[in-house]
């Protein structure tokens, strides 16, 4: 299988790929946006791009963080490259996926369901850990899928922790900004879980961040966490629950966490930090800082 | 008359406004965002921060450019704050006006209307001129309208050539991307210049800009434009007919006129050359480059 290319849209000195593929994992048609970087054209030796894989929060396409969340002009000075996944299977025709907002499409938690109902279609983490990646190292010949990070934002952010934690030694480092923290006290999370893992609640420690950054045994760089001080969903997402939980674990110390100023949850504020993340990332991607 | 605040967002170290107010030239609501660099908060000797108009184009409102453009991180370097107002009166409730999507509602053209159907409203030059930087200055008492400067994007950067070029001395200096050139041979001003101004084309020279440019008597700073190869509006653009113009006026030599490969018209594309405006403009209102 292979991608069809919707749309190709210079930036920054770069390419927006706007993709589309058939999806074993989800049984369904996934959309991705990648960014490459200039030299991906431009540099004839530039065969190792290093990748950051982007995950968004609730309700997004993979247009939306392509459209504000300005990654593109740092990839490009820095020399990675971005994947903008989907937060979910789409058009899937589960029952109740289009009714609430948190539940269903654009709302994935990116785990791998085993219910009945969503089994089929909502197995988000093997997408992105798995499928996604070796899809687009067939692809994107250029891209070095072993040499990767990960980021995200609120329940991608959530996501990108979950997904670094659940695979010591696979990517450099990870960031978040404002990540759900606790998927056992939240709204969100709990309603998600619920469909997608059944009620047995000791099912989703599996996808615990909490939990699983107190058995994770691997190498252990910074993680980047920023959150806002005017985030209207403080209380689903306690982010600061990951700092606490460091407290004791081999990352003790390696949580640089962010508790920034009058920010909010938008764009407007994960736009205004993206250069900091960037920056952290090209540094375990092995990227100088020029 | 004041305005009321609907959103304020910390972004970039400084903060978007989201305001709007009752406009007499209009008779509607006007929307329009403010952003104010760090300095307007934090530097309490900051009395006299320029300001730049960023005009959009069709069908945009304030926000598109406010979350797209990525004109805050810059403003907030230079020390500059950008005013994003709306592209038209809305809710007019003029026969039509929400039917073509280059006519009425978002495609104003920012001239004064003098017909009898449109002219109640559509004053969008006086608006942008003169009614709200008076009221933005009695508002936002720190930022500086007599050290101004205007760009816009599409319809937009006509806008801001235009209205630059009928006020010698007024701004600082112009810049667009993708601007139309020629309002006499475009199908989208064609229809708004005949609404707004009636069927006599001799009425619409006062607003056209390869007109202006020759009879334009004031200060000649630099003029800015971009144009991508792949703007899929060039042949309504037409904008290399401004450089064109350019010849044997007192802008000759003075038109910074850049045809960029592989750019569209997007927001993608505006976003990738924000940063060679911004510098522009900060010269010119008197911002060092740090």
């Amino acid at each position: 299988m292979s991608f069809t290319v919707n749309k190709e849209i210079a930036t920054f000195g770069g390419k927006l790929l706007k993709l589309s593929h058939e999806s074993k994992a989800t049984n369904t048609k996934m959309d991705v946006n990648v960014y490459l970087p200039a030299q991906y054209e431009n540099d004839p030796s530039a065969t190792k791009i290093p990748v950051l894989l982007y995950l968004s929060g609730l309700e997004c396409t993979p247009n939306n963080a392509s459209e504000k969340a300005f990654w593109q002009p740092f990839a490009n000075k820095y020399g990675f490259a971005v994947v903008f996944p989907d937060t979910s299977p789409r058009g899937a025709n589960v029952e109740g996926e289009d009714e609430t907002w948190y539940l269903g499409t654009a709302a994935s938690f990116y785990v791998d369901s085993t219910t009945s109902k969503w089994s089929k279609n909502y197995k988000m983490y093997s997408y992105i850990n798995d499928e996604l990646q070796s899809e687009l190292a067939s692809y994107l010949t250029k891209l070095d899928f072993n040499n990767i990070s990960i980021s995200g934002h609120s329940m991608g952010g959530y996501g990108a922790l979950m997904i670094f934690l659940k695979n010591p030694s696979k990517y450099k480092t990870v960031s978040a900004f404002s990540p759900v923290a606790n998927v056992h006290d939240n709204k969100w999370s709990e309603l998600c879980f619920a469909n997608y893992l059944g009620q047995e609640k000791s099912s989703w420690d599996q996808y615990d961040i909490l939990k699983l950054i107190k058995s994770y045994n691997g190498p252990t760089p910074e993680i980047l966490i920023h959150l806002g001080t005017k985030d209207p969903f403080l209380n689903e997402l306690k982010s600061k629950l990951i700092l606490d939980a460091s407290k004791g674990t081999k990352f003790e110390g390696k949580v640089d966490y962010n508790f920034v100023e009058g920010y909010d949850h938008s764009y407007y504020y994960v736009s205004s930090f993206v250069d900091e993340h960037a920056k952290h990332h090209a540094k375990y991607l092995g990227l100088a800082d020029n």
